[in-house]
């Protein structure tokens, strides 16, 4: 099995580091709501509704065992902490979500409080409140990908040959995974005859997670660099190709790890349905389309080095946009936890969320 | 300047050793056509005009100072080194011009020999045409550099980001490359903004090989990795995407490093011109087309190991195709020394060759 991802102590957050994985299982520890954003930030964790976990344990970390002065210097000390964790990682979606969600939490149980001073135990029961939150929005994680799974595997036939992109598993959530959590349980029902992981440079998360996942359940799996796609939708019979996302905009336009924009371009020319499967949570009805959403620039050394080692001359120039954005035009279904949208545009969208149109 | 990739002396060809640049500029050696082939498989060198001046080379090597028995004896040696050199590297089409071109002169001048007894005079007269041969194709192919590079920039506007693919350099030619001879003939014209190149897995071509030779020659070039070129078409202004070839069909179809057919659809996505440069010995006019190509398969641990240390789980598949083919219909024009093909078609690609339609 997949080993915890996060392990909540009151005070300590372990972390499963998937910068090592699948080499080594070994826990990063982060005891405050800094260090919980310096590994967001690094990517000891990733994977958007894993990192909406984690922030919203972070979150819990912000509370010392001190009573605070006064709730407003609390409130100022929990927005600022709130604001820290937001800033980790500008593209998932649902680490905003999860960190609104627990600060309106927090706020809600301070607001009737205002006129009590702060004491032991309304501090400690904040404390426990704002803890359920998270332990809430992890288990909600957890379900959903049961949900989307069985959704995910309903839209596949039997003898289905699957292109995956990055990591969009167990190690990028707290249940099953989102598209490999389709891919597994669409395989347990024996639907499954191969699966084509694309290794994901810069970070190889295909090649060291997916594999890995894949594996361990005994799926058929065939690693690709990321250029062996179009070749292997020619050639291979595939016919889905099944990713995640890290934030989807009112319109359907979808954020995912970088190269995943190709991949949709390339299953439209090979006419394979491409699907798009994440929690609900990540859509972000504020954003009218994909050129809204901010796509994070990460540092270039991460192209120009491989385990550490050079691979490019020195001094050479290099981009990393860390994501790229598909638009719902390239999309045949987004799967959330509660149900599939299909086709992919504002109307459906608004109507899997249980919303009448704005 | 690019060190000279070979330098051929009687009986010793030094092979600029391509897997270890540019951290280290090294020479291997072949004193033997097997030798040579040997060389050529494990990609100490690379690029197919550069593949087929070695083997041209290595054929060379076949002659040892003894004075064959019979013509007999010598005609089967040479058919059988012929051979081992053109199984190498089965794609590369330059491989097998070079080896039927030096093997034809070499039988044609045995031919008119065959009632005289082979001596240590016909013998060293045909060693020297055979040596001749060989540096008349490494001279052809350093000419045809040079007018594909004028050709190829003359299709070129002001202001060009170009976005190309592998290694299409003076390191893949005798000359000054195929798409990078383009690129840097434009670039001292004036005429281009920024070149993009993508690092092509799983050998780094690109990111070891194109980088250091633009960077050499002062182009103004950024690193991708390949999953990029999707974002990057669609943010960066991209007008141009040049590559080269190993073997182009008689249709036009094209084979060309692993990955070149991605960036073939997304360009067309994009109404992005995608060009071919490739000497006109790359076509080879007994493919009709491109699924007569035979695209070679190599080892898949060149797919799961980067630089010697494993990159996904243990005994995990991979699959490792190192070509793969573009459609002549995503093709803008191929430029080969004769000229610009335009539209690919094969009656276009006969008149390229000076020959009528069949």
């Amino acid at each position: 099995m997949i080993p915890p991802r996060l392990i909540y102590k009151r005070g300590l957050l372990k972390i499963l580091d998937q910068r090592v994985l699948p080499d080594k299982i070994k826990y990063a520890r982060a005891r405050t709501c800094r260090e919980t954003a310096k590994h967001i930030k690094e990517m000891t964790l990733r994977g958007a509704p894993l990192i909406g976990c984690a922030a919203a344990y972070g979150y819990a970390l912000s509370f010392s065992s001190q009573v605070p002065r006064t709730w407003r210097v609390l409130e100022k000390k929990l927005a600022k902490n709130a604001l820290l964790l937001k800033k980790a990682r500008p593209t998932a979606a649902a680490l905003f979500y999860a960190v609104d969600r627990i600060h309106k939490k927090a706020l809600d149980f301070i607001k009737p409080l205002k006129n009590a001073k702060p004491d032991s135990k309304n501090r400690s029961s904040l404390f426990s409140v704002i803890e359920n939150e998270a332990h809430t929005i992890a288990l909600e994680d957890k379900i959903s990908t049961l949900k989307m799974a069985e959704f995910g595997a309903s839209l596949l036939k039997k003898q289905t040959v699957v292109l995956t992109y990055c990591n969009a598993g167990a190690l990028a959530t707290m249940g099953i995974g989102t598209a490999i959590g389709a891919i597994t349980m669409a395989a347990e029902l024996g639907k499954i005859k191969q699966v084509y992981a694309c290794e994901t440079r810069p970070y190889l998360q295909g090649a060291r997670l997916t594999m890995w996942e894949l594996m361990k359940q005994s799926v058929p799996s065939i690693l690709i660099t990321d250029n062996m796609a179009g070749h292997i939708m020619k050639t291979c019979k595939v016919n889905a190709v099944i990713v995640g996302a890290d934030s989807i905009a009112s319109n359907g336009d979808t954020a995912n790890k970088i190269g995943t924009y190709v991949a949709a371009v390339l299953a439209e020319r090979h006419k394979i349905p491409f699907y798009v499967i994440a929690p609900s949570n990540t859509i972000d009805l504020e954003l009218a389309g994909g050129n809204e959403i901010k796509i994070e620039e990460r540092a270039p050394r991460e192209v120009t080095m491989i385990c550490g080692i050079n691979i490019a001359p020195e001094s050479a120039n290099a981009r990393h946009p860390a994501f790229d954005v598909t638009p719902a035009s390239l999309i045949t279904a987004i799967i959330t936890e509660k149900g599939v949208i299909k086709p992919v545009n504002k109307t459906n969208i608004l109507k899997n969320l249980n919303l009448s149109v704005l």
